[in-house]
C-alpha cells in the first residue's frame, strides 16, 4: 500500500473537459493498493489514514497515466527495411506495393512464421513499450488473412494479454488488403471475411474491434461497410483505416457505422470532420505513419476546432511505422501537427482510452481506477516535449505494480 | 589490445567518395591498441598477430565511427518551454524574440549562472550525448555576449575538454545576436567582437572556430564579413548560421571566406548552392531546429546532388531545437529532407569531422585512427533509421577507452 508523494505535476487526463484539459494536480500524492488507485490529490489534503503507508518520493517529477497506445500491427513476420530506402529515393507506397511489397511481402513472411517467434518477437516489442510508460496497447491481426492464420494472430494477442504485464486490446484486421490468392475474386474473400472469419471471432471471443482499411489499394467504402456491419452484429465494435493517401470516404462511413474511432486521416474532407464531429468517433492521429510515407501532417487543429477528439498512437508495423515509440509520435504531433503538450497526453490516454472503448477502466488517473502510472523525469508536460530525449520514463505502474524502473535518467537537468 | 569480432557491418566512412558510399565491411574485424585502431578489416583476414589478443563479440551487430556532433549551443542557462508552445499556438520565433524572448531571454539566464552551474548542466549532456554514440561535440559560446562572459563559456569547453571523456571543439559565436544593451549601437558591438573577444580568445587558444548568424535579426552579411575575416586573420576558421529563416546571402558570404561550414539553409538560393559546391564549404542540416520552428525541410537532395557536402547535427540550444538527440536528427534527416541512411551517417561522422576541422583524425574507422566508435543494435545502417527507437547505442568507445556500455537493448527482434 503504497503512497507516491512530492509528484510535481500530475495530469489526471479525466473524460471530461477540452482536449487540452489535463486536470493537472502540482505538488501531488498518489496512494494505490493492489491493482487499485486509493487516493489521489494535492498532497496537503492526503488523509490521515494514508500517513502511515510507505513513502515513495516522486522528487518534483511528472507522473502522467500509463499511456495507450491504441494503434499497433503489433505481430508481424520479417522486416521491410528495403522499402524504407526505396521510399526515401522517391518510390512511393503505392508503387511499392504493385510491385508485391507493402503488406503483401509482410503477409508471406507472417504466415511462415511460428507462433512461437511471433510470440516472442511480440514481447521484445512490449518490453520496449513499457519503458517508454506504455501501460495498455491496441494490437491488430491482418497480416494472415485467412481464417486459420488470422486466428493465429489473435490467438497470440490472447496468450500475451494472459502472460505480459501489458492491457491488451484486440481487433479484427482480416479487412487489410485483399490477399493476393483473392486478387481476381475480391467478393469471394470479403465474403468469406463475413461468412466466416468474422462469425469464428467472435464464437471465440479473441476481439473486441473489427477493422477495414479504406484505401484505393484495399477495400472500397461498400465493402467495408459490408464487412463493418456483419462485425457489429456479433458485437464487434467499428474501427476504420480512413483517408490515409486520398480522402476515400472513409471517416463519412465511420460516423454512419458508429465507429469507435478512424485513425490516420490525413486527407479528411471538411465534411469528414464535420461528420466525425456529430457522430462522436474519435480520430486517431498517426504522426509516425505520415513521417515515414512523407504525408502531409493531420489537420489536427481544424479537428480539435471542429470538436473531435485527437487520440495519438505509433501504428506500429514493418511497413508504413516501423517504430514503437510513443514518446516520438507525441513529439512529432505537437511539431507537425501543431497540438500542445496537453493535447497530446490526453490524446494518448483518456482519447486513446476511448477509442478503445476502455473510458471507464484505463487513461486516465483517478480514485477507483487502476493504478495505471508512469513517472517522467520533467517537470510538466511542456517541458517533457520541449526537451526531447531518451530515456525520459523512469518508472512504469501497471495494476499497482511497478513494470519497468530506471534510477536516473542520463542528463538530469 | 581487443579485437573486436563477428561485426555485422561495420561502416567506415572513409573520407573519399560520394556522400552514400561509406566504405561497408561485412563480417568485420576491428583491434585496437591504447588509443588507436591497429587493425579493421575483413575477419577472416585478421592476421595472426592479432589472434591472441582478447576477443570481444559484436553478435552480428553494425559498428559506426563515433559519431561527431558539429553543431550545438551546449552551455546555457534556464531554458525556454513556454516558447515552445507560444509557437504551436502560432507564434513566430521573430515574433517571441522581438518580444523579449528567444536568445535574449536565454542569455539573461546564462549571464546569471556561475561557472559551475553551466559546467555540471554540460557534463549532463555530454553523458546523455554518449549514451546515443556520440564520441565529439562542437560546442559554441553566445549566450554570453560580452568579452567577459563569452570567455566564461569558452573556459566552460576548455574544462569539459579536460576532465570529460568527449572530443570538444569550441567555437567562439560572439555574434549571436547584439544584446539588449548594444541594440542602439550595434556598431560598437561589433568593434568589441572584432578589437577585444576575437583577439582574446586568440590569445588564450579558447576556440578553434568564429561563428555569425546571419540573419535580419542577428547580423547582416556586412557585419558577418568583418567579423569573420577578423577571426580568420587571428587563426579562427569562419562559420556561419545562414539562411535559417529567410534567403540572407549567408551561403554566398561563407563560400567568399571560405568557412568550414555553413549551417541550417532552408532557405538557400540556388546561387548559394552552387557557390557553396565550388568553395568546398560542407552544409550543416540541423534538421531538429527545422522540425521545431515549423520551418521547411533543407533541400538536402538538391545539395548533394550540386556535389555539397551534408552534415547532421542537432543544433542542441534551449531555443529552436532543445534536443541533443542526434539519433533523432539522423532520422528526420532521412524522412523529412529525403537523405538516405547511408547519407546521413557520412554527415554525422566523417562530413561532421570535416565541418570541424577533424577529417584527419575523427569521423572514420582505419587504422592508425582514433578508436571511436560505437556498437548499434541493427544489422546495417538502414535498418537503424527503419525501425526507430531508443537505446539502440549498446556500447560507446572513445579513444579506446568505453565510455558507454549497456548490455542489451530492450526490444532485440
Amino acid at each position: 500500500m503504497p503512497v507516491l508523494r512530492n509528484i510535481g505535476f500530475l495530469a489526471r487526463c479525466l473524460p471530461e473537459g477540452a482536449q487540452a484539459d489535463i486536470h493537472p494536480i502540482r505538488n501531488a500524492a498518489l496512494a494505490w493498493e493492489g491493482k487499485t488507485i486509493a487516493w489521489i490529490g494535492p498532497e496537503v489534503d492526503l488523509p490521515s489514514e494514508f500517513q502511515a503507508w510507505a513513502t515513495e518520493d516522486a522528487e518534483g517529477r511528472l507522473v502522467v497515466p500509463g499511456l495507450v497506445d491504441c494503434h499497433t500491427h503489433l505481430a508481424f513476420g520479417g522486416w521491410r527495411s528495403d522499402e524504407f530506402e526505396a521510399r526515401l529515393l522517391g518510390k512511393s507506397y503505392l508503387e511499392i506495393a504493385a510491385a508485391g511489397g507493402g503488406i503483401a511481402s509482410t503477409v508471406r513472411h507472417t504466415r511462415e512464421a511460428t507462433r512461437d517467434a511471433l510470440l516472442e518477437r511480440c514481447r521484445g516489442f512490449l518490453v520496449g513499450m513499457a519503458r517508454l510508460g506504455v501501460t495498455t496497447v491496441e494490437c491488430k491481426s491482418g497480416y494472415g488473412l485467412s481464417v486459420e492464420r488470422e486466428l493465429v494472430l489473435l490467438e497470440v494477442y490472447a496468450e500475451l494479454a494472459r502472460t505480459e504485464r501489458m492491457g491488451i486490446v484486440s481487433t479484427l484486421l482480416g479487412a487489410h488488403i485483399v490477399p493476393p490468392e483473392y486478387r481476381d475474386r475480391r467478393t469471394a474473400y470479403v465474403d468469406l471475411l463475413v461468412d466466416e472469419l468474422i462469425p469464428a471471432v467472435a464464437r471465440a471471443r479473441l476481439a473486441q474491434f473489427c477493422d477495414v482499411f479504406v484505401e484505393q489499394s484495399a477495400f472500397s467504402v461498400a465493402e467495408a461497410r459490408r464487412i463493418l456491419l456483419a462485425g457489429k452484429a456479433v458485437g464487434l465494435r467499428p474501427k476504420l483505416h480512413a483517408d490515409q493517401l486520398s480522402d476515400g470516404g472513409g471517416a463519412l462511413l465511420a460516423a454512419e457505422v458508429g465507429a469507435a474511432s478512424a485513425d490516420h486521416l490525413e486527407y479528411i474532407s471538411d465534411s469528414g470532420i464535420a461528420a466525425m464531429a456529430r457522430a462522436g468517433v474519435v480520430a486517431v492521429s498517426l504522426p509516425l505513419a505520415s513521417v515515414y510515407l512523407g504525408q502531409p501532417p493531420l489537420r489536427a487543429r481544424r479537428l480539435i476546432d471542429a470538436g473531435v477528439a485527437v487520440g495519438v498512437a505509433t501504428d506500429f508495423n514493418p511497413g508504413s511505422a516501423p517504430s514503437y515509440d510513443l514518446h516520438l509520435a507525441l513529439f512529432l504531433a505537437c511539431t507537425l501537427e501543431r497540438m500542445t503538450p496537453a493535447e497530446v497526453l490526453k490524446g494518448a490516454t483518456i482519447i486513446a482510452a476511448r477509442a478503445l472503448g476502455l473510458e471507464d477502466s484505463a487513461g486516465c488517473l483517478a480514485a477507483r481506477r487502476a493504478a495505471d502510472f508512469a513517472v517522467i523525469d520533467a517537470p510538466d508536460p511542456t517541458f517533457w516535449m520541449y526537451h526531447f530525449r531518451p530515456e525520459t520514463c523512469l518508472r512504469t505502474v501497471r495494476q499497482g505494480e511497478t513494470v519497468w524502473f530506471r534510477g536516473r535518467s542520463p542528463s538530469c537537468a
